[in-house]
């Protein structure tokens, strides 16, 4: 099986669970779970997770299927909730409408509250495998996921007059790529500490990416609604840097990423793996798409 | 210690590590981790928890207030996510305002996240201390909560034009008492299904009680807004049996709830708690404040 159709077979059978089949269960919840988890993005954070997970070994594959699919759940929750009313208002994700657009309101939050609790059960269900994985597994997620230095801080730090910048983007976007890069190394049973940096570094060239995305594209190519950091007044590297001092900042940042892996049998693919999505994150830019340079 | 200040000790310890003492996190919502949880109300399921572990022995406290957090933290988040104006847009709670009124929606979606992630992460912090019951205690407390079965399949259908009524009432007001007796037992070491009924039975006289207060107190009385089942259309048990019939149905339910408490050493002091409970839930009802009859 290939690492796609791993991915997308491990969060279409966690997403099942939460659907309740044959179950009582109210249908459009259950319905919106699944428009929310598929078709997917890219994927990326489980991918990498499974990368790592893979490159340590991968001895209890069981586990790292239920790590990747657990992360994801969390990160497409993560949307569902960015995209309300009260945060972006977006209309539009992954090209199709948003789940409260789609749905309704109180099915989009009722959909991402029951995907991070769902994302919780599916690392539990394994604990019969390997117990202490699984808490460590359950620890290094709820610690990215909430408060005080997951995804929710990283949101909360929107409504501050006065934001702590390196807490908020580490918080914002960092945080579930350091949970890849760590929950990939704890589900091949290895410690988590050392892949903190490779996590962190990822996580700061896709927000740098993002960045010039959100400010070089429109969102027909993006999906979902462009120019929204110019238009909520967010921090954007573009904004500090210039769109060509962005783009090499990213490059010195996944030059970082791939002399921090750590040594394991899989180093070689792991740096393949990172130089790939350098390649993929980079725009590439014509000197008619730089505004204002 | 007696159980009421072991509980809020409980609570308010597991609020401040999400809190985050000292480390650069959004203080506002910081801020509103703690106001969702602080004053609280009853501590009613806590306190069913931690009545139904004392009755097994309680031979891990630390495991047993990780529960009785957890599960307080839950039933908080769901209040602050039922109180968003796209669900109940109640401005009251508890006699304050509710969060989203106090902090912003955003904030209130934030911290209902937050706390929902946060209580899976108190328990997992436990898991040295006995991996299996954690384990247990996690994949208990998310099937109450979440999709197919817990309090958000409850809220999900509301969203619903064809209810299965027996489900909605489980899931929406059965699912955290349920989880209550359930993790009280997991705690203490004991088997968690025969603990199963007390759970539903007190859930259910929970329920009636419930429909009973909000037909007939007032804003004041209730600390939060009064008539809100017959506004929104919601099932009701005295609409369904009237005042008296409410009445009688919530005696015979607690009755059954007494009858089921599996045999264990503090059997005589549970069925005290649940005949204390059912007295407090009892309204006193005059004759001038009968609507209808």
């Amino acid at each position: 099986m290939g690492l796609s159709t791993r991915i997308e077979t491990a969060v279409a059978e966690a997403v099942a669970v939460g659907q309740g089949a044959g179950r009582a269960t109210p249908p459009k919840l259950a319905e919106a779970l699944h428009y929310a988890t598929a078709p997917g993005g890219a994927r990326i954070r489980p991918t990498i997770l499974m990368s790592v997970a893979m490159a340590c070994g991968d001895d209890r594959p069981a586990v790292s299927n239920a790590a990747a699919a657990a992360l994801e759940m969390i990160h497409c929750a993560s949307l569902v909730h960015d995209d309300l009313p009260c945060f972006d208002d977006a209309d539009v994700r992954r090209g199709k409408p948003s789940v409260h657009r789609a749905y309704s309101e109180p099915l989009a939050v009722l959909a991402g509250d029951s995907l991070i609790v769902l994302a919780f059960e599916t690392l539990a269900r394994q604990s019969g495998q390997a117990p202490e994985r699984v808490a460590q597994l359950i620890m290094t997620l709820a610690q990215r996921t909430g408060m005080p230095g997951g995804i929710c801080a990283g949101q909360g730090w929107e409504s501050e007059s006065e934001v702590d910048l390196s807490a908020y983007h580490q918080a914002k976007t960092g945080a579930l790529f350091i949970a890849a890069t760590q929950m990939g190394a704890i589900a091949a049973g290895q410690e988590s500490e050392p892949w903190f940096e490779l996590g962190a570094r990822i996580g700061e060239a896709f927000q740098v990416a993002d960045d010039l995305r959100d400010a070089l594209y429109d969102e027909a190519t993006l999906g979902k609604p462009a120019g929204q950091d110019d238009l909520h007044g967010r921090p954007n590297a573009v904004t500090e840097f210039g769109v060509q001092g962005a783009i090499s900042r990213l490059k010195d940042i996944l030059g970082g990423a791939i002399a921090s892996i750590p040594s394991c049998r899989g180093e070689a693919q792991l740096a393949e793996m990172v130089r790939m999505y350098a390649e993929r994150l980079t725009p590439v830019v014509s000197p008619s798409r730089v505004p204002g340079e």
